[in-house]
């Protein structure tokens, strides 16, 4: 049931049918789709998966985001740009012939398949092991691509199966570039599984919900709630709840960035300077230690699995970008002794997206910050503005500040590009 | 601690370090393995794949199997030509210099390595619904390419780890064309893998035993036996107990099958006609019922699924080659009446691979046969001969008569080969 009913709404689901709320939350999230591609198309673990799979690429029909014109064939497109989105836009420049509204509409499909699903399988489906974004980003990836398609609803059921059997991502391999392999890979599934289907490859047109189909096996000992979620599609979207991470790293880590950035900027407007610290006490929720506890962290990466990175940056920089997690900052002593001083709790008793950071200085001063929401979260959204900055921020690193300004005035246009292809050879 | 271990054996296994049983097992899988290749090849499954995925192909340097010198990369020719072998000598081609007895320790090395972690999840692991084949299959061929590749010890547990995180196959799609793409898939992950974790892509050196690494997250309730396993490997070679099946349809049927061709035989003896038979009274484990009860296969791909089909066959025809499960015989008026009169019953004090097959004549008489184990089985094992018969067989459907001889002599001798490549473009 439920995964005809998933092909039959999404198969159905048209650029007019999508309110106006949604059809702007999935310009948001393509906007900074883009802007996370190019920002993360020079970091080690992109460009070592790109030598190593150099010698295997296809016809070159689409963008690697920040090369700079480079290009692959979509296949390998949608591995290295990233999560769902890669194969839509990658899928899209092989097309070559897909409006603006074709593309939101196929995004909004593919994320509203991914996420009714995965909230279907919550929580025990994350608790046990798996990486959630790509297990069920490989059967969004297949519905959004199956729409650019125009797959049937027999079609797309297949292409929902054979998504389904590709069930890739473990949060054991969190802090390893293994973890960035997830989204990619699931986007190349999910493109593949499309492909493939509209050559009429069969799957299970109940491979969701069968006995010893995808819900059941991956649930970790939960029980599936499709027919609630499945039920909801078209009722409740769930791209509206989809928020933007204003800094690169662990969500769990953003209240107590956000403190943190919030208490450098106090510190600086009564003229206390970072010497003064004595300690400095971080209680969180027990999520947050059990993701983000790299106490010495030794890289970048690494830096993005440490709260205590996260708190230091914040108090030193005001701001926890990119270039806060280049391992240059990260194996830098000022940022070392001030990560060094930061003590963690956990409680319970906390919202999982609540923290309060108390700063301790000598002389008996202390400043305090209780955030209930971090920014960019569903409470406290980024401002347009807000994500321009995080655009241009991340993309000038890759691209020059010239270059992430012309990228981010095209990415904002996609949605409503006649031929989107023409746009994406240019970002 | 078993990754490591896992690890540290494979890139330790030498040629010489095998024993001659063990090699000898090494090379009649090989053999088969180019057999069902070559045999497969022309299947609608592989063409509709090969002809959705042929926009994608890179530089051609692995051969597809079957297809009269065709290639493609060799991540395509991992995916297309099937299992873990497939991605070795897909990878073998690309490299271009690789000897007959490093294939073998390698093709060694990987089955080891998927046999081991799939005895340590098994049977939950199965039960629930995993295709075993193919999510232990994907870290076989991580190991078996990473042996050509010459990996270190941290490369490998690297490469097993992002293989391990690609858990493909659900047994749902269980007589659709996606149960044939799952060990193609998992061959290509496991290749994928391999080619990352040598340019120094990093994922866990705890991947399979870790709380939330592979053995837990997949192992469906049970408690994986890691140590236990993982401890034999070099001790207890499973390569050896890798039986190889005379009829291209599920293990479970193949008591019956056998059974059926052995009464076909007696009544051509006995001169009885199989228009005598009143009906025909199959017993088997309640398995077979589970995996194979299609009672009306429409065509050859369901009727892999019909114990019915491969009664019907082997007492009409004496034979269930890939000839017995072709369209127009699975939909042939003789064949269906025959399956028609089969009824089955299950018993569960049966073995899984013991079967009664009892034939009531007009008239009176009966036949009976009891199969304790199936031709194919450890305990009756295909000889040379047979292998080099279903060799024969399936690849001259393919390649006509002259060319499966010619085919099946070449297979025999790739152990042998000073560089494998070259007689891989022949085959």
């Amino acid at each position: 049931m439920a995964t005809k009913a998933l092909a039959a709404w999404t198969v159905n689901l048209t650029p007019s049918s999508i309110p106006a709320s949604v059809q702007q939350a999935a310009k948001r999230s393509l906007y900074n789709y883009v802007s996370c591609a190019i920002g993360g198309s020079n970091h080690p673990t992109v460009t070592k998966a790109h030598d190593a799979l150099e010698p295997f690429f296809g016809r070159p029909t689409s963008t690697l985001y920040g090369s700079g014109g480079k290009r692959t064939d979509a296949q390998h497109a949608a591995l290295l740009n990233g999560p769902v989105a890669s194969a839509l836009l990658a899928y899209a420049e092989y097309n070559g012939s897909v409006s603006g509204p074709e593309i939101l509409c196929a995004l909004t499909a593919g994320i509203e398949a991914s996420c009714k699903l995965g909230l279907a399988v919550w929580p025990e489906h994350y608790d046990i092991g798996w990486h959630i974004t790509s297990t069920t980003g490989s059967i969004g990836a297949a519905v959004a691509v199956g729409k650019l398609m125009k797959l049937s609803e027999d079609q797309m059921a297949h292409a929902i199966g054979i998504a389904s059997v590709q069930v890739v991502g473990l949060r054991e391999m969190f802090g390893s570039d293994t973890k960035s392999f997830h989204p990619g890979r699931a986007a190349q599934g999910g493109l593949l599984a499309a492909v493939l289907a509209e050559k009429g490859y069969t799957s299970s047109e109940s491979a969701i919900e069968a006995k010893r189909g995808w819900a059941n096996v991956v649930a970790g000992g939960g029980t599936p709630q499709l027919q609630k979620y499945v039920g909801e599609l078209g009722q409740k979207w769930e791209i509206e709840a989809n928020a933007f991470k204003p800094f690169p790293c662990g969500i769990v880590c953003h209240p107590a960035i956000d403190a943190a950035i919030q208490l450098h900027h106090e510190m600086e407007r009564k003229q206390f300077s970072l010497k003064q610290i004595e300690k400095i006490e971080l209680v969180v929720h027990p999520l947050v230690i059990e993701l983000t506890s790299k106490r010495k962290p030794k890289d970048g990466l690494e830096g993005k699995f440490s709260v205590f990175h996260g708190v230091a940056v914040g108090l030193l920089y005001g701001k926890a970008g990119p270039a806060q997690y280049a391992d240059e900052v990260v194996q830098d002593s000022a940022v070392v002794s001030l990560r060094d001083q930061v003590d963690a709790e956990s409680k319970k008793s906390l919202a999982a997206d609540e923290t309060y950071l108390t700063v301790y200085l000598k002389g008996g001063d202390k400043l305090e910050k209780h955030i209930q929401h971090a920014v960019g979260s569903l409470e406290v959204p980024m401002t347009h503005e807000q994500l321009e900055e995080k655009f241009i921020d991340q993309a000038a690193l890759v691209l020059g500040a010239e270059g992430a300004k012309r990228a981010s005035g095209l990415a904002w246009k996609i949605g409503e590009e006649e031929d989107v292809a023409a746009v994406l050879t240019k970002i």
